[in-house]
């Protein structure tokens, strides 16, 4: 590294800044609840001025890679898919350029597609997953839409999405088991999640596992407390055992999440007798947009 | 039938009525948005007349019996559920009479429960199932919290609730993938339905292959029009393979649908090699109220 670097992971309802000094450290970060969705057509510019500005004026010299939601349709400029198998050299010369309200110029990376009978897009992980350093392996991307990859040999060869975070909310917050959920303690938190992996192994399948945490309650045998981490366990378990249907073997899995995905998720692993390496998301993407930056010069 | 009944299938939208002749013909039914949701603490005799008053006139002598959400914790009087296996003569044992508004007593009739592992309950569709004369076999009854039943030797042995219908209606028409649905022509119901159907087959599990709506329509393969059926024909595959994983063996199944429901059960059951008969829910509720309002004389 020569040169300090600006990044961005603009997502649908944020976005994250990150100035990272010529050592390759972290030396300011700035965020924002100005995700794509609450930018107006042509308020790209200036959106990011009022998310990164301050950044600029510390580091007017350093080249500014955006990453995420940003390069889709409904984003600044839609940067194409690159398609599976995904190299970061192939990442970088996607790159889109913009310019900046100073007239700078600033790049948008796309986002990754792949397509083995079942289409599927990712936008804003590639960036995580080249951070990772792209050793052979599968790596769990838990969110709203979660990401699952496979990598080998230095490039991304495949990855499928699941909604488990979307769905979570849809059923904690506005199905007929939202009426039932209270604030967990600790406790019900614990033995929730320990109901909830349980009923995923069940036959019935998802949709009969969730009804459960209805008719536990009416029986007495669940509190209110323990339906959110129930459908939380439940939930993730089953993005598990679909990712291990899909993608076979998970040993030597990475896990990239903090807070309570990275617990979540390292329990629900660990049931399934996974023992995934962790790494912050926060870090990831400092390494991922040093790495295609550096691609991106080269 | 010496006498004529009125019965009414009571739930949390929305209450049915029939009034049913001494020969077991409908005479008169009547309907209204009038769910228990609707009703107020203790304003259940004033709510029935108004459902039902006009049917009371017809034929005053005839008694009356409640079924479904009625019978809940929020509903008239709760209504204990009767523990599987459970037949018709124990269903009827257990019912719970109130009065109404002109003194004359009904009888609200109890859901069931059963626990193999998993607690479940059903309330309403007990009636259903007596009413489809309860030859052994597996019934399918769909809805927002579809029922499958098993039955052997007259009585109902054990059950199973998928949240089929609530959970299309959240991913419908709250998900990401609800802004990118359309109202469909035939062909987009016909083809997303047979997208949906091979969807539910692939290995990653609902939550993955959910997504696949947004991902296909991304890359142009999907139309927004067969985005609702694909969902809808997905979400019934899952809950088919689900029964077909609880239950074993499906063959001599019964399905109590009728309208969209028994189209879209169909194809997805006879895409599954499955040839169900197929009974209207409305004439199942009659045969079944008239066979319990004999269990209760009896």
């Amino acid at each position: 590294m020569s040169r300090p670097l600006i990044a961005l992971d603009w997502g649908t309802t944020r976005a994250r800044a990150v100035l990272i000094a010529a050592d390759g450290t972290v030396q300011a970060r700035r965020s924002a609840d100005r995700g794509i969705q609450s930018v107006p057509a042509g308020g790209f510019p200036a959106a990011f001025a009022e998310i990164a500005g301050e950044l600029r004026r510390m580091a007017p010299e350093a080249p500014v890679l955006l990453a995420g939601m940003v390069g889709s349709r409904n984003g600044w400029v839609e940067a194409p898919y690159v398609a599976c198998p995904a190299s970061p050299e192939a990442i970088a010369a996607a790159g889109i350029a913009v310019t900046l309200e100073d007239g700078a110029r600033a790049t948008i990376l796309p986002g990754l597609s792949c397509d083995d009978g079942a289409f599927d897009v990712m936008r804003g992980e590639e960036t995580l997953l080249v951070g990772l350093g792209l050793a052979d392996g599968i790596v769990c991307l838990p969110g709203t839409h979660s990401k699952w990859a496979r990598v080998e040999r230095g490039v991304i060869t495949g990855f499928a999405s699941f909604m488990t975070g979307e769905v979570y909310g849809l059923l904690a917050g506005q199905s007929i088991l939202a009426r039932l959920a209270t604030e967990p303690s600790p406790a019900e938190a614990e033995a929730g999640a320990r109901l909830g992996i349980a009923a995923a192994a069940r036959p019935g399948g998802l949709l009969n596992a969730a009804f459960a945490a209805r008719s536990e309650v009416l029986a007495g045998r669940m509190s209110g407390g323990m339906v959110g981490p129930f459908l939380s366990a439940l939930l993730v378990a089953q993005e598990i055992a679909g990712a291990r249907a899909l993608f076979g073997s998970l040993d030597g899995l990475a896990l990239v999440a903090d807070g309570a995905l990275a617990r979540s998720y390292g329990a629900a692993l660990a049931a399934a007798g996974l023992a995934p390496s962790v790494t912050d998301p926060q870090d990831a993407f400092v390494a991922g947009a040093l790495r295609l930056a550096g691609a991106l010069r080269g």
